[in-house]
């Protein structure tokens, strides 16, 4: 199969991943979709805490492990190295020597403290690319405050502007902050791996959950900037055009999208004459007439069902979507016909997960292996990286694995 | 300043973007703030319509485009072309054959009938990336299906996710599957250049907005898959650590976050002794016992100032982070010391914008030009790419340029 296959992009590029929880893993998962080989470094005791997010005993028993962890953590081998002692430490050192890419997501200053820092690895090993994730950024006066995904999402504003008017803020329902921020890891170890390949040299990439939750937020900070303006919480509904949000049906629910002029008049047609007006003909003036355009639209949805208003704005060339459920969701064919389910074995039996969120025809991503048990691959990363099994014995004597 | 500056990663790297409103036009900005020369190609009438996107007449008449145009538009140029007529095809043809990307979000189908599909452009520039961001992806029973942000949001189940238990689902607050398919898009590009840098070869490139909002949601739909638990709407909590929420302060609210069993006995001695009970010891028990756990944290929070909390909580190295709103975000000092702000002159004066989410030390981003009026560098480019202006003449006469 190897022989036949095209080769994935990242093919012979080792990352040495300290990456806990979500961001950081969920960046390398897709650096080793693409052909990297991830060595994802574990403390000893419980390893990466997600291994055990969001389980109950139920689940714990059946699967061993989190189905967030699995989601976030296939294509990799897991060491465990006890970083605290000096021989988890040297060993590490000794890894960074002959790897690509180092990430960590530890606060500013930790990896220092662990003689794993920058100036340390690349005194050792020049072309380093060394990706740093972190909270708020390494300098400044919230660099040393820890953080997560809620953290930032109250911290960005975006909560404020989640939810129902007149109603508490709401979280944005998944980890946002943390995926969004991990594919800006991506991006920035794949930018520099193209700077190395140019010119032979490695560099610092940065990113930060402040600076993902910033990016989703940038229009609104503009505005913001620009006129004062500070938004607030619209339901489904935002301010940039009209329609553009949920309306009842006669057995559900739709949402129903129509940004541009030619795309209202295509709605209002397969809707019902009574929108076709004068003073909803622009964008400008269905956005001064909101609460008159929802109005008659929701009179007019209601009427019909889910399916009738999905076929009849959909043969209009009118952007609609029914409101799914997770399960309606990932079980929906569309999602499986885009090549988006990436399936793997593990002890438990076949699990599925989601695709990269891109695509390369010729150099794709496969799934080479499952998440990795905490530890499974210690000795063998530590032969393919030159240790030999005395070292090995001498190393764990010292305390190196914990 | 060009001659000592550090060389951007992708000085050199001409970027053919026929994107428009949001998720495309990101993906660009983020090339061109590495050094891309991004040649944003409008249509005559009015161009990209997020150049309107949630204005107010005031807010047109003082700056003649939208925040949201102008936060997502830096370092681009801007050509006017007819799609529709054969001058503005053998146009767009032309400068395809001598770029190095091509990005587009046109609905399948729609490139090929303009004469500028992957086998047509490839057959004139075999190195050419060609990047397709689409809404329901290129095949499956979605593919013909216009769609936007928010009915990702709906179709993808994350606003199933989002909102108050009890009340209706509500939308992310930002256009989150946008702004994170752009990101997919710039990693995908930036892969396929480093492909094309060690072999030559160009390739296409594929995101949508389904694989963008799959990718969000993956831990729910791979917990989905192992155990058919449908996630539900948990306000500002999610399902996976107790306590990981806001809380209600004395004047206000504040997120409190403490995944690890560490970081929970240093919340519990923070806020009130009373909380170290052995029944909430292990995040399991806590999880088991959140009505139990949040009850009781209410109760503390609500005694003290979300001030006192911050210090308190953030000194006893919890995470913990105030609810901002948009304004407060946009100006909270973080921001700025992270060199999280862009700024740029416009017509109407400075304009600040928010930096990409990730940075490289040896290869920065920067801002080169503001976002472009329409159609501003027509003559410039088409002089660029060799065009002499007997030819501009005659394809203008053509209808080139609408």
């Amino acid at each position: 199969m190897a022989a036949t296959a095209p080769a994935a992009v990242l093919d012979g590029i080792r990352v040495l991943d300290f990456s806990r929880v979500f961001a950081g893993p969920s960046a390398t998962q897709t650096l080793g979709d693409f052909g990297a080989d991830i060595i994802k470094v574990e403390e000893p005791h419980g390893g990466d805490s997600a291994r055990t997010f969001g389980v109950t005993q139920e689940v714990l028993e059946r699967f061993g492990v989190s189905p967030s962890y699995l989601a976030l953590n296939r294509n990799k081998r897991s060491i465990v190295l006890d970083l605290k002692s000096p021989a988890g430490q040297e060993t590490a050192q000794r890894l960074a020597e002959q790897v690509d890419v180092v990430i960590h997501n530890f606060r500013p200053g930790a990896m220092q403290r662990l003689n794993l820092g920058y100036e340390a690895l690349t005194a050792r090993n020049p072309r380093i690319i060394y990706c740093e994730f972190s909270a708020f950024g390494q300098t400044g006066p919230l660099a040393h405050i820890g953080a997560n995904d809620v953290a930032l999402q109250a911290h960005s504003g975006l909560m404020s502007i989640t939810g129902e008017p007149d109603r508490p803020a709401s979280r944005c329902g998944t980890s946002v902050v943390d995926l969004h921020g991990g594919l800006a890891a991506v991006a920035g170890i794949l930018a520099a791996l193209l700077h190395r390949e140019r010119t032979g040299e490695g560099q610092r990439v940065e990113t930060s959950l402040l600076m993902s939750s910033a990016h989703l937020m940038s229009y609104f900070y503009t505005d913001y900037w620009m006129t004062g303006r500070v938004h607030q919480r619209m339901g489904t509904a935002n301010h940039l055009t009209v329609p553009n949000q949920v309306f009842p049906s006669a057995d559900g629910h739709v949402v129903i999208i129509a940004p541009t002029d030619d795309m209202w008049q295509r709605c209002a047609a397969a809707l019902d004459p009574v929108l076709d007006r004068p003073e909803f003909k622009t964008a400008f003036q269905r956005r001064q007439q909101r609460g008159d355009v929802i109005a008659l639209m929701t009179e007019a949805t209601s009427r019909l069902t889910t399916r009738e208003l999905i076929d009849r704005l959909g043969h209009a060339r009118v952007n609609v979507a029914s409101l799914n459920d997770v399960g309606q969701a990932a079980d929906d064919a569309q999602l499986a016909a885009s090549d988006g389910i990436f399936e793997f074995e593990s002890a438990s039996g076949p699990i599925k997960s989601v695709a990269p969120p891109f695509s390369l025809d010729k150099s794709p991503a496969s799934v080479r292996c499952p998440p990795p048990e905490l530890g499974a691959d210690s000795q063998a990363v530590l032969g393919d990286f030159g240790f030999g099994a005395g070292e090995w014995e001498a190393l764990k004597q010292r305390g190196a694995f914990g």
